[in-house]
Order: C-alpha cells, then structure tokens, then sequence
C-alpha cells in the first residue's frame, strides 16, 4: 500500500459537504485504485456516508468538529485555528503526510491557510489558481481564478510564468503562446498595470513561451493562445460567465429541441451525437483549479525561470 | 419628410468601413421607411456604395475625409479635429441637425467627443455603455460595457440609477432588481470599490428599482437580475466572453449534429428548431451598445433621481 498517492481532503468545505465530497471520493475510487484518501472532518458523519462502500486499506477519517466557513473572510477563516478540516489537511501535506490537498471550501481561506503552512516558490510573491479551459483546438490553461483580486505587474509576469510552465508539463511537446486578458487588441488598450505587463512581457524574451499580446473575452476559446494571464477578479469573472452561458445555452437548446413532435423524434436520433457534444463542454471535467506557486520546501535556485 | 427621425452616421468608423456600415444603412432602409440618413465620411465611396438603392429623400452625406482610427488613444482620436467623421456625426445632435448619432468606430474616442460636445446628465459624473443581454426568461441591461475601464463607487452607483432608468423605459410595467457583478454572493467578496458600493446601494431605497445584492458571472443569464452594473473593464471581459462561449458552443455543436449521417439526417429534421435556437442567441440582435448618461442640453432637476 505504500505506493498509493495519499489525498489529504477537506470533506467540510463547500456547498453540502460532507455529503458531495464524501460522494466524490466513493466515485472516484471506484475508477481509481491507488489513492489513499486521508480524510478531514467529522468522523461520524463520514462514517455513515461511506457506509463500507470503500475498504479500510484506502481511507482514513481524522476527526474534527471545526470547520471554516464560507462566509468568512480569508483571515477569519485562517484564524479559527489549527483545528480546522481545512488547516489539518493543508497541515498534512507540510508534514509529508499527504501529497496532494484538496478542498472545495472558501478559496481565499484556503489561500491564507496554504500560504501559512507552505512555502512560495522562489520569486513568486502569489499564488494563482489556474485551470483548464475547453477551445476548438484543445485545452488552455487559466489563471488566475479568483485567489488575487488584485495583482501588480510582477504578479502577472509571475503568472505568466507558472501558466507556461503548467501548460508544458501537460504537453511537453509545445511552447505555449501566453496572452494577457485585455478589453482590445491594441497596445494602448486597458488599464496601466495591463500596459506594464504588457511591456515587461514584450521586452523579455524567454526559452518557455512565446508571448502573443493581449487577447479579448471573445477568442478565449479560439486555441490560438495556450496560457490566458488575467487579475483573480476578472478571471473568475471571464470563468464563471462562460459557464453561465454555457448553461444558458444548452437549456436554451434543450427547449428548441423538443419544442415540437419531429424535434422530439430528431432529437432521439440525435442522442450520441449530442452526448459527445455535452462531454466536451461539461464543466464539470475541468472545473477543479490548483493553487500554483507554492511548494513543500524552499528551493535555491528556482526551475521557473 | 420633416417626421423622419434623422440618424447620423460616422460611415468610417470600425471594422471594414464603409462597406459594412452603409450595407447596414442599406438594410435598415428596407425595414425602416421613416428614417432620414445624415451620413458623415467619404463622399465617393459612400456614393459608391448606396448605389441608388437608398432614395435621396433619405440620406444626404456630409464629405470628410477625417477619421479617427481604431487604434487612436481617446485623446488622439479627439485630437484629429473637428472635421473628422465621428465628431461631425455628434456634432450634428448637438446642433439639433440629429436625433441619434450611430457609430462602429473607436469607442474611446467616441465617449471624449460625446463628452466635448454633448452635456452630461446632471450628477451623473460619466456615461456608461449599456446593451441588452439576453436571458432565461427575457432580457436584462448590462453597464457599463467598456467606456470606463476604473470606475469609483459613485459611477457605479449612477450605472445602477441609469440601468434601471434604461429597463423601466424598455419594460414600464416592472420595478428592475439591480445587481453588482463581482466574484461571490458574499458581502465580503470583491474589491474595495465593489463593497462599499454594495453598502451604498444597501443603505438606499429606491422607488425605482431593488437592490438585490451581489451576482456572479455564472448566474448573468438566470433572468432574476434585470440590470447588471460592472466597471467597464469586467463588464467588457464578461460580454465577450458571453460571445466567444457561445460562438465556441454552436461551433462544436455543428460538428456533433453533423458527425455522423444519423447526425446528418436528424439535424436536417430539425432544421426548424435549431433555427429558432439560433435567432434566441444571435449577438448581432442585441450587440448594440448605448452610451448613457449624456444630454443635448443641461436640465435644472435630473428625471432620474
């Protein structure tokens, strides 16, 4: 058993926890045979979720009644203690007990919490959270999602960076094109901390990506860019507006599709083909989003650059 | 012919000008007989082009060979002087020669001569760039859309005054719930300008429209939010976003109905239904943008407080 990856898990945060993460984790070990899941929370209600349906050699509860809220700010979150389903996790991995934390609590808590027990790779002031996005052409990465409302140019840069980095560790044959979120395509174009990115980005060449300028809200998902560099606030904004209209439009779609009889038939002759199209859009195969930039040990020389 | 509404026109401005915008014109005279054309740019081409499809009774063109380009700074755009095309066309409503002034050209140049030329609102401090967006259970006013990238909690307020004067003129019969756009439904989320707004709006009550708090980027299209007010920045970035999800969706789905015959012969079924899909979706439907917040002349009491 020794070979298993061991996930450290925060099952009280988010929206019906224990229950949703407790589900999650039956899934995917179900799919998934070599994780340990170390699991942080209240050990009767877990218990009674996972109701045998996973073998002791995979799992273990550490039994905790605190827990972070959602409506608390990140430094109130941090400062219910060292107690907390979400600081024993995240604790767990400082202490080479797990290698891996996830949560689907408060994010800015969790950025506090991360940051209290982790260590910044070097150079890197913040991290970012980054995630996958769907184009024409395949996958892009994002960052970043909502960890920094608001980022310096440095920051930015550093995003640029990690993204790059991110990216080519998921394809290793690429040099990714990095583009900076932008409201036009003109170098004027945005507010001064944008124009300095912009600058430092441009001046700067770099053996790990190719920096292609500023890209627009509406050729995210073109493919031509490979790591899209944004503030926390109007990525989570940009992220969460495609999946609101993503939603919007599949519902719409829906309507028209069965909105009369020969609609109905077409739409069963239709099925797979339809079932395809939802897979390739459905969020929740890419929803998840790491904190990047922060590492177990400092480092004297960082890789990143 | 004096009932006419008279439009001008800045024939030069934006993508492909003059073709588009006096192909538009062209089309809009179909649909519209009681529209007059004051069409500023140049003459030539502008002759060429209507190709007496439009009667003269119609249209008359105000010869410059000015323009402001699309990649002028709003100050440079101003700068090219008072006989370039965009600023005649406004010119000719401060003149009263004008109901409307219509322009696809640089937007930051067109909000500095508006500016120059046209009066503000009383209170209102800076116009907003509103548009309407489509939803689940009709439309909702989004603003600002770009004109001001940093916004003060005061501009955001005037939006949200604004926005629900705009629906309320659209929808009589509805009192508008207005909603912030920010990165959570918590009152802590968000920037500073972002929360103190919120406790302003909170603090106010309004005979004209509810305040309903926070709305994030997933929830835009729901339909209970009937004005959505945002910095210029993020409201541009999430309306773009909204576009390139969308063309991003109908791309792909092409692809999956036409993927296979069965695919094939049912989409052909269901020619009808995706049709009506499409036309509910159509961003050329509601991609126009209004500039809120400006008047011809100056008014002792402001209508909108």
């Amino acid at each position: 058993m020794t070979d298993l990856i061991k996930i450290a898990v925060d099952a009280m945060g988010g929206d019906n926890s224990p229950n949703k993460i407790i589900e999650g984790i039956i899934l995917n070990h179900k799919l998934n045979k070599n994780i340990f899941y170390k699991i942080f929370g209240d050990q009767n209600k877990i218990n009674n979720l996972i109701n045998n349906k996973i073998s002791k050699d995979y799992f273990e509860i550490i039994h905790t009644v605190d827990v972070v809220k959602s409506t608390d700010s990140p430094l109130e979150g941090a400062k219910r203690g060292k107690n907390t389903s979400m600081w024993l996790a995240v604790n767990s991995v400082k202490k080479k007990e797990a290698d891996i934390v996830v949560s689907a609590g408060n994010t800015g808590a969790l950025l506090v919490i991360s940051k209290l027990n982790l260590k910044m790779i070097e150079n890197i002031d913040k991290p970012a959270l980054s995630a996958l996005w769907p184009n024409k052409k395949g996958m892009s990465v994002v960052l970043d999602l909502g960890a920094n409302i608001e980022c310096s140019s440095k920051n930015l840069l550093d995003f640029s960076i990690m993204g790059a980095s991110l990216y080519t560790s998921l394809y290793p044959n690429e040099k990714p094109n990095v583009g900076l979120l932008n409201i036009g395509s003109e170098e004027i174009k945005g507010n001064e901390i944008i124009k300095e990115t912009y600058q430092i980005l441009n001046d700067k060449t770099s053996a790990n990506y190719n920096f292609s300028g500023y890209i627009e809200g509406n050729h995210l998902m073109d493919g031509n860019i490979n790591v899209i560099v944004s503030d926390g606030f109007t990525g989570n904004v940009a992220l969460k507006t495609a999946e609101g209209t993503a939603n919007f439009i599949t519902g719409e779609l829906k309507k028209a599709m069965t909105g009369s009889l020969i609609g109905k038939i077409s739409s069963l002759l239709n099925i797979s083909n339809l079932n395809k199209f939802k897979k390739r859009l459905d969020p929740r195969l890419y929803n998840g989003a790491i904190f990047i930039g922060l590492r177990l040990t400092s480092c004297k020389k960082s890789r990143w650059y």
